[in-house]
């Protein structure tokens, strides 16, 4: 006998976890479709060499490699001193997805004769990462992804921010912050603080300022050749609050440019209709994912202390490791496990999310067991989510069933009720009964 | 630059595709919890312990293990004798999931203490096999599943059964077979036929009758020790199409017990409901899993060349290797491969099944890009599936586009459209155009 367990870092979801999480999901899937996105799938496991290379060597590290099948030893030339590096690519040249854009660029690229472009896909996912697990990180966990890809509109850009105002709304969460910045803007500031050629290095460190804090940020860009002065004016107009005023700020930095008007056509185009108040711009927002060149989305929950639930961008030239250039891509991921750590924080969850079975029908003899299964499938056919407890068992079990699977209604069945055909429906939180024919049953539950 | 591909066995399902899957799994999903059965999820990765040994070792052969991370030949002692065999345990201690019911299986006995019994679960999960890939034999495919654990009554095998033909009937399938038998039966008629002691290989012989016909079965049982005359016997009543007739048969050749009466009942009751015209009782049906003990299932089509769409059966003590003694279950799967490519054969997908968006809003100029807007919130309040071209780009390009992507209605803006708040909504199908405000125009579309 062996007493099982699950591999680090992965869980289980048991029914009402399945259910919180679906209600996420349907709500995300309905706002896609309502704006336009098509699904596509694409598989767990990719060649390896689609995925390395693409997410930095911290990343490579992370990809889970699957061992190929059969006697994969058999053309490896064995010998004590070979190491792992050397090993994996002869013995594994598949792996599993580290996320839903690399497996999208190859989507695009494999199948650009087909497509019709502007290209609007969501994805809705499962990612692995070889990750240490801890709190809010999982090996296993889900993205939901919309991008449009094959359109530089800027239009794109406040299009995917109405969709993340919809489904936060959908999902009643009220308070949080989408963080909107510029690649272009971060790359123009890098010059400007004299860190030309090094405008990367400039985005990762500036990426930390909430962890390390503003004088580490100095000082790390300092070694780089930062100009303290003009770094610190701009790490001022950086803390400026109000989005309005950092905007004015930054222009009179950088004096005219195209990233700027590009971000105040975001703003412009944003403002009609009153969405503004959630979109905050944050110059000091760079993200982490090295292939955005343009706009860039960060939502965070501002009630309950938690990372971001739903990022993005644009960029220039995802597609064109894979052989097709100038397709510019915008795009955004929700993530489902945070979105549902932040639900059940603030208990937001719908009260009959875990949708169960309305009617239990409780026979008490074999003889009764094959003529309620006829009144068990007039309630189905009537949409009625409904079960019969599958053995005449002692109905104090039966009951007790009902009560463990939170199942409001039950219906008893007796022989008398064989002969009446009307049955006992009993409310299970007021333990009323009401003795009903089978179209008042129906009448009652819908 | 590289050319990108998939790995051998996989595929990629684009919009139209994932949208037939989607209509699938939608109404599977939907019966699921019309029945009672409530989701549960589990991780794709399992510890390699809790599959291997549970497939038979060919199945342990097509389990996809997964590399380990970090450094992991850094405890391996590499030698040039070491073969794949001896490695793999050292490398490898997680794979990917062969089928749903093991995980579900190690699901139970990790939650037995959370769980009220009978626990009725669905799964709708992919599953990996590194099978040789052939038409209609994927390396990862979906099933979609349905168990009852913790119940020994056979009105569980006959709810399964109004499952069964009540997915095919919101699916359109008409012509189907669910052949139905039971292992009991089975090993009773080993026993009879002189197999005793070899009552699995009786099964395994016996279930590739379809494929090597009746005379090599019977020689191949030959070798075990089959007694003639009493197979022929058997042989004969089991070539018999009326099921109950078949029944009569196997009941004088078997005389009585607990098995036949099993199954009588099961027909017995499934009968008030008319819904035995799909049913048959076939008693060469044996299955190929090793952990069945009671019913069996296998619904095939009966106007296509298809292997099995839907399968499933009784397991006694599925739960025992981790650990849970006498915990009957007993469980279907629906396989979404093979019966997507049913309906596209029999041309059995709606119309509809894309769900495209309904309008496409066209601006022609940078101008009107700010005010349409306003147009598709309205559109879009109103639940109806709608976006804008992101740029003013040639009306030509944007009209394509629509063409393309099936869009069937369009609505063009330009400045007077503006001023009049009045919109030409042209039928891309007939050309015809009507002006019409929005609220027309909602009226319209609904």
């Amino acid at each position: 006998m062996q007493k099982p367990s699950l591999p680090k870092g992965t869980r289980d979801f048991g029914p009402s976890q399945s259910a919180k999480r679906k209600h996420i999901t349907d709500i995300i899937e309905r706002r896609f479709q309502l704006f336009g996105f098509s699904k596509i799938e694409t598989p767990a496991m990719e060649q390896l060499t689609v995925l390395t290379g693409k997410y930095g060597d911290e990343g490579d590290q992370l990809i889970f490699k699957i061992l190929n099948s059969g006697d994969y030893l058999a053309k490896v030339d064995l010998h004590e001193h070979l190491n792992s590096k050397e090993l994996t690519p002869q013995i594994s040249e598949k792996a599993l997805r580290y996320d839903l854009t690399v497996p999208f660029a190859r989507f695009v690229v494999m199948n650009q004769n087909d497509i019709s472009f502007p290209f609007k896909r969501y994805q809705i996912q499962p990612v692995w990462r070889a990750d240490r697990p801890q709190k809010g990180r999982y090996r296993e966990f889900y993205q939901c992804d919309a991008d449009i890809i094959g359109s530089k509109g800027i239009w794109n850009e406040v299009d995917l921010t109405h969709l993340i105002t919809g489904v936060f709304s959908d999902l009643k969460l009220v308070d949080y912050t989408i963080n909107v910045n510029h690649r272009g803007v971060l790359f123009a500031i890098a010059d400007k603080v004299g860190l030309s050629g090094n405008e990367g290095v400039f985005c990762t460190i500036l990426d930390k300022i909430d962890k390390i804090g503003r004088e580490k940020v100095e000082a790390e860009l300092g070694e780089f050749g930062a100009e303290k002065e003009k770094l610190n004016e701009f790490l001022n107009i950086a803390a400026e609050q109000e989005w309005t005023k950092a905007f004015q700020s930054i222009s009179s930095f950088l004096g005219d440019s195209d990233e700027l008007e590009n971000l105040s056509k975001y703003f412009d185009l944003l403002q009609p209709l009153g969405k503004t108040n959630h979109v905050k711009l944050d110059l000091s927002l760079a993200r982490g994912l090295s292939y955005y060149t343009g706009m860039i989305y960060e939502v965070k929950p501002t009630s309950v202390k938690m990372g971001s639930i739903c990022g993005g961008g644009r960029y220039d030239d995802l597609t064109g490791i894979f052989g097709l250039k100038d397709t510019s891509g915008v795009g955004i991921s929700f993530g489902l496990d945070r979105i549902y750590d932040v639900l059940e924080e603030l208990n937001l969850f719908p009260e009959n999310v875990e949708n169960t079975v309305e009617v239990l029908i409780t026979p008490i003899s074999e003889k009764v067991l094959k003529y309620s299964a006829a009144l068990l499938n007039t309630l189905r056919m009537a949409g009625i989510k409904s079960e019969m407890y599958p053995e005449p068992a002692k109905l104090k079990k039966q009951l007790s069933y009902a009560n463990k699977s939170k199942i409001p209604f039950v219906i008893t069945i007796g022989e008398d009720e064989l002969i009446q055909k009307k049955y006992p429906l009993k409310d299970m939180r007021s333990g009323k009964v009401e003795v009903l024919n089978v179209e008042e049953i129906i009448a009652a539950l819908n």
